[in-house]
């Protein structure tokens, strides 16, 4: 075979084409790529490196149009309520920039509306860019703007506000922001697992059920989540921000309610908004996070005692264990050094933090009354029985709980419901929802 | 008010009591309690402590019998497929002893049988104690120890073989099992969630549809858990080794199918198997564990270096990153050196040791072509790369390769199939059956 110029030069970035390889057919958008591959984004939203190397055929279905915004000033109606956007990144707020690969922000209130027109028809939409950051990077301190920012928004005057977010780390901050936050009306956060400028995305299905679930919900004082229910376009849900989890690395219906009723079921092309009665229970002043040092700790078999060591300069540490909160901590034939090592580790951190103990099983509630793995940890001082929090409330709650009190007082409110994050009753329908 | 002798002393350990205080009546039996509480054991199976000082009446509404063993001896028929049970402890092979409070394992072919006569209409029973253990005590050694007892049953012509588990890491041993056994017929591992001796046991149910799994499908040369499919007594299902994970705390239908379909669904009162096609594969020679020292570590906000740090000198470490696969990663305005510094460590950990990620969403499948995150911890040689494993199956593969194989086979063994625990398509079925 001649050896020939490694095809895709002819390309510009943003221009439409089919690349052909043996038996393999592909059609999107040519991206910016200088390497050894072709990067072209397919219409679902993802990226594919197709090697130069291995490319048979390279068709131009459209060459790439001079991009040029029109700035549209978008006329809002002053009886409709204010809804407040609140921008962080993540790919909600975001469209691919096709000469630089990258994906850029949107937050103006006239782009949001030039983008979703509709919005304007049930609400006065503000925005504000707060962060421009992926949901993965999120910090405490992140947290404490947002809180300020929210608080504000409501000392403002707007009946609700809506938090964009990454999709990662948004169950997290939903959390976070349900411990820290007095609120005056409902505070939504909304994602998106396609950009906002692909075909497929869900972020405006998602926008408008959070604008409509604010818009007839307004006395709704509580943090939540409304992201699609379904593979389909039918639906999203409103669930309660303490008991939310991203469930799914890619679909749309990735978040789900966690040992929990979800608050709404929102139809944003009908225009339905069922509510399930629930009351939400804010705190009675804003507190903020300090930048505490809290471990999260995944037990698995073959546990080490390396892995306890790790925690042990932290202010506070959540671990994730098996079952109803067990840990490998009984001398067996195989193990009987380590496992005896583990529980002295385990009680010496316990004696000098606070240590409480979550289920790897996500849904269920901790009883560390039933066998003798969990009795032992109780006796320990082990924190967190009888509770159903999340792994990763029981994170947030620890990590709030320190950066507000002294250890004792962290000890003593740990497995007291405070805002609705515990809850003293299971329902056999909230598992699997 | 009189100061009068604490209640409870003249109970004796399997005496069946009503205890009265302020507003709550609880029924159950009695069991040794010593301290200030008198522990009652529930018809559900869970003990609840009494404070003596709260009791205002108890009544005892049978006294315990004095237990006499009657050693029966039971006929099984020759004719019958032969089946071994393996039993390793945990609650399906344990009955409570009231006199202790201890749970006692029982797992002669008699007792069994005794237990469960049902099961000599459909099978030849044998029987076999390797292990009495909690399941979160269970290390890799064990699994050497039941992977040794599984195949020597097999070379002794048995159809299949029944491991009787704890269910707290239940799906862990079902992957290992599953990447060391050469296969001659199904191993079914089986638990319960509550003791075989209480009227609300989910054991028999487990195990009968186990055993009839086995004879219907006998063919089958691979590792299944059976258990519950509902809260119901309507049936069980048969669940692949490499993709099942216990996903509540409690409930008796608490293992799931993650990523894949089940392979049967079994109704042990009609003795209905429905078989849903799908091939076993098998390795080809038996392998065992080493001793090697694997890390499971889950991201979350606000992650800190130190908790990298902890698994320097390790073999290696599997990541439970957000969503399709990212870290923490990128200077932000408010976590500049932090986030650098995880990435460095993160690089040096994988130029070490194999490093691999998985998921904390539990479903869905890993991508890190999408988002820089994904890319840059591609670039420092992290793997896992568009696999579909659960961070559990994730974490047994890796200390299976790392038990195996020289590391720089393990990093070319780790994204690829080896038998069935990545599979290339995902249907929208398989997520939170």
């Amino acid at each position: 075979m001649v050896k020939k110029e490694l095809p895709g030069r002819e390309l510009n970035p943003g221009d439409r084409v089919r690349v052909d390889e043996d038996g393999l057919s592909v059609e999107g958008t040519a991206m910016k790529s200088e390497g050894s591959s072709l990067v072209i984004k397919l219409d679902n939203g993802y990226n594919i490196g197709i090697s130069r190397e291995r490319i048979k055929k390279i068709t131009i279905l459209g060459r790439a149009k001079q991009e040029r915004e029109k700035k549209v000033e978008v006329k809002q109606r002053k009886d409709l309520p204010r809804i407040r956007i609140l921008h962080t990144g993540g790919t909600i707020a975001s469209r691919v920039d096709y000469r630089t690969g990258a994906v850029k922000a949107q937050y103006s209130p006239d782009e949001i509306l030039k983008l979703f027109p509709e919005l304007k028809q049930i609400a006065r939409i503000e925005s504000e860019q707060l962060l421009q950051l992926m949901s993965e990077d999120m910090e405490f301190s992140h947290y404490n703007v947002i809180a300020r920012a929210v608080a504000k928004a409501f000392d403002e005057g707007v009946t609700g506000v809506i938090l964009t977010h990454g999709t990662d780390t948004m169950h997290y901050t939903s959390a976070a922001l349900s411990f820290m936050l007095p609120l005056k009306g409902p505070l939504i956060l909304v994602g998106s697992q396609r950009s906002s400028d692909r075909p497929s995305s869900d972020a405006f299905f998602n926008l408008m059920s959070a604008v409509l679930f604010i818009t007839r919900n307004p006395g709704f004082k509580g943090v939540a989540i409304a992201m699609h229910r379904s593979m389909n376009d039918d639906d999203c849900w409103v669930i309660p921000g303490l008991n939310a989890r991203k469930m799914h690395t890619s679909r749309r219906d990735a978040f789900r309610p966690v040992n929990r009723m979800p608050l709404a079921i929102v139809n944003p092309i009908k225009r339905k908004v069922k509510i399930i009665p629930n009351e939400a229970n804010p705190p009675e002043k804003l507190t903020l996070f300090r930048d505490v040092k809290v471990g999260l700790l995944k037990s698995h078999p073959h546990l080490l005692p390396e892995e306890l060591n790790a925690y042990k300069g932290f202010d506070g540490l959540v671990i994730e264990a098996t079952g109803l909160g067990h840990l490998p901590i009984h001398p067996t034939d195989r193990a009987t050094e380590k496992h005896k090592e583990i529980f002295r580790l385990i009680k010496e951190l316990s004696s000098k933090m606070p240590v409480a103990i979550a289920s790897q099983t996500i849904y269920g509630r901790i009883n560390m009354n039933v066998y003798s793995s969990g009795r032992e940890l109780l006796d320990a001082g082990v924190l967190g029985n009888l509770t159903d929090m999340t792994p990763e409330t029981a994170f947030i709650k620890m990590a709030w709980l320190l950066s507000n009190y002294p250890v004792e007082k962290v000890r003593e409110l740990y497995g007291k419901n405070l805002v609705g994050e515990i809850s003293g009753r299971s329902l056999p329908e909230e598992f699997l929802i």
